[in-house]
């Protein structure tokens, strides 16, 4: 089936069961970031591949509202297709929300599946629609049907994470959730949230790519916690495990069934940001205390165990990037290499490293140009071929059982144009200012982010994004409720105050359309230095460990103080790194590499 | 009488009403930050002097809560009075909410005279109270009848400011305010603060020592305007310039009266933040639409005649300032000083300047251990004897035809201890980097903030505040909503985004308990830089204009970009004040304290 017929099929449902528009949103049922194959079904749909955004098909019509990182290749994707692109934020373009209400008549319906929208999002979409006489019904998934070699669910095994891998029992976890029901009065907690429920539960799976999560739900009570799972992604050993925290297993299907028979007026602990319309209906006898999934919070702030494990891990993981480094540095223009080639050695070298398990995302390697779209992914069709001069972007990651990382280097493969030297010293000193910030505790990411962006700004010039992000240990390598951004958003948590242990990127960067693209990216352990008279001072610590490349370098245009700290991290990884270099010719150059300027 | 007479006569009255406890706090029926004499009780009552506390006065104990500026001065000031000091925000001590709660029986009632606190704060603590079955009431005003002795109302004259000053003529600025009552849907507005009534109507006077507003009430309908004034107040002209604006005069006691006239069901827009209880119960048939005062975050952003005039209001005053600065230089050893002698010659300074009207406030002129005091007011006991040594702290600042004007500069008198001189430079590396910030607009002052505090942070120091508030144009020396601060409070507007226009202050500073204080205060107008394809940039125009003591800078504790921007900010200086000094001797000087580094 081509686009036109998918949509052609899709309309029929749509006939069949009386609805003027249904909105396919990017998701599954558990609010993810990133969903597996067989939740693509808006990607299935449209033909667009990119990572968000929503469709919303109507009887004579159809638009893919998408964001800034997606015009141009949701433009060239959607050719054809009879889908109209929106460009979220542009003026003049609605809302989706807008673009819905547009469409509905009095009387007319408005179908989502309910298994993967948020509660909140029904309601108050739900909500506008009553106002205008139409409503928003539950289509439920009609893909089963009509998409004819849908993936299956995934089907991976999960796997206990040990204690000492975790550094907390599963047990401890949920007593501190349990701690945090009774403070809000709740008799039951229900999470449909992966990354909340594998950092709960010390489980593991491989069921989203390159995020090492398992498609279940949990419900916690005062004495009782029930997993549901495929059960036969829950082997023995596993059960045992769980078994051990006094975790029940039951089937991934169940739970709707589960929460309905919950007694009427059972108060719940639920984040209707996140939990599912489809689960809210089943819960409609019971009470919603509306609450952040406890664990959101718990596990942004790694315990001693997990920030030993995650030092280890960014030591095998940085040399496995400076290993690359060095191999980019003596080969390019004597052997062939591309983007794809270069992220396939990259992978080969990180899967060298002990505890490695897989990417902790799709490897972002871009040459030149290529290197000015942030979300760029070398496809067959664009891959560029290298050669020994100009920038060339890596923006890679590894999930270990000692953590996930998340760097990003960009390497001068030969000469490079002055300009582009000035921009990437100016990144450099930006990602320097806020990797060497002290502050009160107290601070959250809004105050701290101008520390890095200000040496963009001063050159007219911004990133467009977050300075910087959460890193979950093994798991998602975004993750919330820390963050550097500059300004606030409805959704995002840029006043989160930064706490000891939260691990975040610190990676700005200058992209230049049509020419280059700059970012230098390490993760920072918030630490607590000094208290005293005027309170708890708090600092960073870089935990990753890889050379910057002294070849897009200018000196002069940084302070003295911040060439002392690019000498001293150079020093930590010279020192961290000499001995996982695999030869002399390696330690050689890494000692060249890491040289005081 | 002494305070435990007062307190004593207060208890009768306390008793014949039958109230457990009363509540006095430092506020007069206007919000005001600075309060005239006449609406001083609680100073009366206790005897502390202090611009800011809560007396809660009960049948057999009595407390005054005041913040961490005033734990010193309070302790002191209520030796003896039976009166307990609550050291706010110190681990332990409640809240005035909390004290008043613990007072309160069963049927008992509270009490706070209802002209004189927000009808937020009434509803807010009424709630509490009567969960636990109290009840908050009106007292009314006691004081006519227990403080014999009471100044009365303020009696200044009020008079037009022209539009040549203002900018814009208050017809305007009321047309401005009804589109903002439309938009809400609002048939009247009833504002009572003073510094918004006085932008409004284009008036000024002099009810309150160094803020040139009159006592008054507004209310503003959709083709109607009355000004609740002590009529004596307000002569022919004035009345003239009112009338062409449609603005009638009625007698300020007659705003009570006027409301509850009010057609019921009448929607009014009003601040119940600010509002006071007592006009709120008198609006009890009206619909209250709350809203911050128009009038509030419009005065925020200066217009183009205004922004010209301050300029020029600062020029004057800078020169004022620099001429004391030279005396300083030139005479200290040499004659005698004192604070207070130095403070009065600054006053004849600026008076000597054209569209002079008063100080902004009460000038801080602190010498060595004084100065880290941060609200420190020399007093004929604390007055100290000025040597050829060491640092003073001088902030001051005038009231100008031509706008308001906040300044403070730190002297060397002579030598100066390394570790002070070490800390001057990063006061003024603080201040130099928020006055040079480059950011998109969008930007609140809480994202700005760490490039002042940053400096300071690094040495293991804070200084405990904001680094800046708004400045009202010939008004308030504070006014909202713009500052920069670090960490959100509930009661102030950090991440107001800082617009085009808006002026606010950049003053850092470092204060050390017993041994000296220093802080650097220019005033910065937000304005517009380039718009790009990121946006539009936004940075900071330096208005005040006086040399900064080159005398304890050390320039090399300084980044080349900060030194010249010193070096370029003491041209200006030098430029701008050459022709405004008194002789050749001044001038010689002035080329000397503005030289480049």
């Amino acid at each position: 089936m081509n686009i036109q017929e998918r949509i052609a099929a899709f309309r029929r449902k749509m006939a069949e069961e009386d609805f003027e528009a249904v909105i396919v949103p990017t998701a599954d049922s558990h609010a993810s970031e990133y969903i597996a194959d067989h939740c693509k079904t808006r990607e299935w749909l449209c033909g667009f591949t990119g990572s968000a955004g929503t469709l919303v098909v109507a009887r004579k019509e159809a638009a893919l509202f998408a964001d800034g990182r997606y015009f141009i290749q949701a433009e060239r994707q959607l050719e054809g297709s009879g889908v109209t692109l929106m460009r979220m934020g542009t003026a003049g373009v609605p809302t989706m929300e807008e673009y819905v209400l547009g469409l509905a008549s009095k009387g007319g319906r408005i179908g989502v599946d309910f298994a993967v929208v948020s509660a909140k999002f029904a309601s108050e979409l739900g909500g506008r629609l009553e106002k205008e006489g139409a409503s928003l019904a539950d289509t439920g998934d009609w893909f089963d049907e009509i998409w004819t070699d849908r993936p299956p669910m995934p089907q991976k095994k999960a796997y206990a994470l040990d204690v000492r891998y975790a550094g907390r029992s599963a047990q401890e976890k949920l007593e501190a959730i349990r701690r945090e029901m009774r403070k809000a009065g709740a008799d039951a907690h229900v999470c449909n949230v992966l990354d909340d429920i594998a950092w709960t539960l010390n489980v593991r799976g491989g069921d989203v790519l390159n995020t090492p999560v398992v498609m279940s739900y949990l419900i916690v009570t005062a004495d009782d916690a029930t997993w549901f799972v495929d059960p036969a992604k829950a082997d023995g050993a596993l059960r045992d495990a769980l078994a051990q925290a006094g975790v029940r297993v039951c089937a991934y299907d169940e739970i709707g069934a589960e929460l309905a028979k919950l007694p009427a007026g059972t108060r719940v602990m639920a984040d209707e940001s996140k939990l599912t319309a489809g689960l809210r209906a089943a819960l409609s006898q019971a009470e919603i205390v509306q609450h952040e999934n406890p664990a959101f919070r718990m596990k942004a702030i790694k315990n001693e165990t997990e920030l030993a494990n995650l030092r280890l891990a960014h030591l095998r993981d940085g040399a496995a990037v400076t290993r690359l480094m060095y191999w980019l540095k003596t080969n390019v223009g004597r052997i062939p290499m591309s983007e794809i080639s270069v992220s396939d050695h990259l992978l080969a070298l990180r899967q060298e490293q002990e505890g490695f398990i897989s990417p902790s995302f799709n490897t972002i390697c871009a040459y030149r140009a290529n290197a000015a779209m942030m979300h760029y992914s070398a496809t067959p069709e664009t891959d560029a071929v290298l050669e020994p001069r100009d920038l060339l972007l890596i923006d890679s990651g590894g999930q270990y059982y000692e953590g996930t990382t998340d760097i990003t280097r960009t390497f001068a493969l030969g000469e490079v144009a002055p300009e582009q030297k000035k921009h990437f010293t100016a990144v450099l000193c930006s990602m320097i200012n806020l990797a060497s910030a002290k502050f009160l505790h107290g601070c959250s990411g809004i105050a701290l982010d101008i520390l890095a962006r200000g040496p963009v700004w001063d050159m007219g010039i911004d990133y467009r994004c977050g300075t910087g992000h959460g890193v979950g240990y093994l798991l998602s390598v975004h993750e919330g409720p820390n963050s550097f951004r500059w300004h606030k958003s409805a959704t995002r948590s840029e006043d989160t105050v930064l706490e000891k242990g939260m691990v975040t990127t610190d990676e700005p960067g200058i992209y230049i359309e049509g020419s280059h693209g700059i970012r230098t990216e390490n993760e920072l352990v918030c630490r607590e230095l000094e208290s005293n008279e005027y309170g708890q001072f708090m600092g960073f610590e870089t935990i990753t460990c890889c050379p910057i490349d002294l070849d897009a370098v200018l000196p002069e245009q940084m302070t003295a103080r911040q060439r002392e700290w690019l000498n001293e991290y150079h020093a930590f990884v010279r020192e961290a790194l000499l001995e996982r270099m695999d030869n002399d010719a390696e330690r050689e150059w890494l000692r060249q590499a890491t040289r005081a300027i």
